[in-house]
């Protein structure tokens, strides 16, 4: 621990898709804990799309991340030193620590980390938030009944790709929306989904209709614009949208709204947001169960990790707009000690 | 019943606001019963914004009216022919009749009317489909508590100012939207509204803010477009969204997509449609309260009765997309026996 702890900060707020004036580094001497704390030397960072909303000014559920802060990030780590009774050197464990090398916590929010139970980048997906933001978005928001039509889009993401196979897991017919032939392979293929959509290359109404006569019973939506306006036009009747996240829209200078939406009268279905973070009483439920499928290998846990400094988190970020990732996109730090 | 069955026929499908060439006239021999059926006079037609609706092509909760078909709407009248022993002549009822001063009916969707408990056009306004939609809309989608804000559009109309009467009864505190100081003054002060917003002459968003700091727990919506999505900048955490209608975009070549749906997320709220024909087997719980509350005096009922001829139905159909009415509009037909 000798170079410091650097660290990647919002510099300005972006309008659109962020740009090398969004961002700024800065060094800091490596922290020490006060009394009642402790130092992670950071090792993973999470990449969400939620991160570009926390990159903007206004009510949010979050506040803001502050201009010249350190970018926030869950992240996963190790600590290196401790003031607090609930955590000792070496523990491994995730909690929102920033794009930055070095953290301090009070604990608070920070979960320990058994390697275990699973790959360490893997509590970042489908043992993390993504896997809990599928788990609660499906089960509770969307109640798909066993034999119910699911659909979900960026099926090939971190968030999709989980709700698929919960969906599959639960007894439901599933249909994948992604971009290409290789995403739309691998989920069907590997993932178990039942039939795939390439938005890039088809029509989504069209297959929609065509793999799905009946109607969606549950659309589990992580991309809104033309995707959740197709998905609109074939819903069956009492249909349940999940309103996960948006990621074609969290760029634009204005937001396309649903103009299918009159649909949910028609169809008397119903459009809901659903926030992980609501159901911190219930992690514990829903890790157990993810874990079992994961051990069972029911359920298929994929992350894609990036090596290198944080300096190199913005491109990474962007792939999540540019579609270039499947399954969880993770940044690794490289040794920094 | 020497002169003929006059009836308003839908000649083409309009694109935007029906037009003089989206109707036509004709006249058919007054129709005789067969064996188990009835024949109605005609006295009262409901106009609907459900109508416009029903003048489009495609999927839809009903089916479209047919080109060259009487014009479907929900009717009283006076049984004045019958071969259904469920019927008498004399018998006043409500049904689905259509745009024409004689119907033949074979009792199905037919309801009998007391007129000691209402005034005729009240069975198609508070006590008709109108209150129904109120009721169900408000209780079964947007569940509010006591004490909850709930806010309703198009609250002079005939749905809203029910709606909002509800609501205000349930104990909530209640605010309307709507077109004027006449219509605001109207729900203010006769229908014990606690704040009402002039959409046309102030800001939504700014009204919104400060008459529901704490935001809406529930919204009504019966109009769409701008007013929907000021609404969504203004919602509480959890906050029910009925979408009932959406008046202002029936006309719309394109219909405009509520772009602050994302709030849905933010506030983890919901978007439901709603069909007061999914409630068929609780009409008469419905009908029950809403006339009690009625006899009460809780629940003011007011229709805006037009007298004139099936001819006159394309211009008083005009009025509800024009903002001229306020509470129930109905077409009650000249004698023409």
């Amino acid at each position: 621990m000798t170079h410091g702890n650097r660290q990647l900060r919002l510099a300005s707020r972006p309008t659109g898709i962020p740009e090398p004036s969004t961002w700024s580094l800065s060094t800091e001497p490596v922290p020490q804990p006060g009394d009642g704390e402790f130092v992670v030397e950071v090792t993973h960072i999470s990449i969400d799309p939620a991160m570009r909303g926390w990159m903007n000014a206004g009510r949010s559920y979050l506040e803001p991340v502050g201009i010249g802060a350190v970018m926030r990030a869950i992240a996963l780590g190790r600590v290196v030193a401790s003031k607090h009774a609930g955590f000792a050197v070496d523990d491994l464990v995730s909690g929102m620590f920033g794009v930055q090398e070095y953290a301090v916590s009070d604990g608070r929010g920070v979960l320990k980390l058994d390697p275990q139970v699973a790959p360490l980048p893997t509590y970042l997906g489908a043992l993390g938030g993504t896997g809990l933001t599928a788990y609660f978005g499906l089960f509770d928001i969307g109640r798909p009944l066993p034999g119910d039509t699911v659909v979900v889009s960026a099926a090939a993401g971190a968030v999709g790709s989980v709700a698929g196979q919960l969906a599959r897991i639960h007894g439901c017919r599933v249909i994948g929306i992604a971009g290409g032939p290789d995403k739309c392979a691998w989920i069907t293929e590997e993932l178990g989904f039942d039939a795939a959509i390439d938005y890039k290359n088809q029509s989504v109404a069209a297959e929609l209709q065509r793999h799905a006569p009946a109607g969606l019973d549950v659309y589990f939506d992580n991309v809104g614009g033309e995707i959740l306006d197709a998905a609109l036009t074939r819903l069956a009747r009492g249909a349940r949208i999940v309103i996960c996240g948006a990621i074609s829209q969290y760029n634009s200078h204005e937001v396309r709204g649903p103009k299918n939406y009159l649909s949910l009268l028609v169809s008397r279905a119903s459009m809901t947001g659903m926030l992980v973070l609501d159901y911190a009483d219930r992690y514990a439920e829903a890790v157990t169960a993810l874990a079992g499928w994961l051990r069972s290998g029911e359920l298929v846990a994929r992350e894609q990790v990036v090596l290198g400094g944080v300096e190199d988190f913005p491109q990474v970020l962007t792939k999540l707009f540019t579609g270039e990732n499947t399954g969880k996109l993770v940044l690794e730090l490289r040794d920094h000690a």
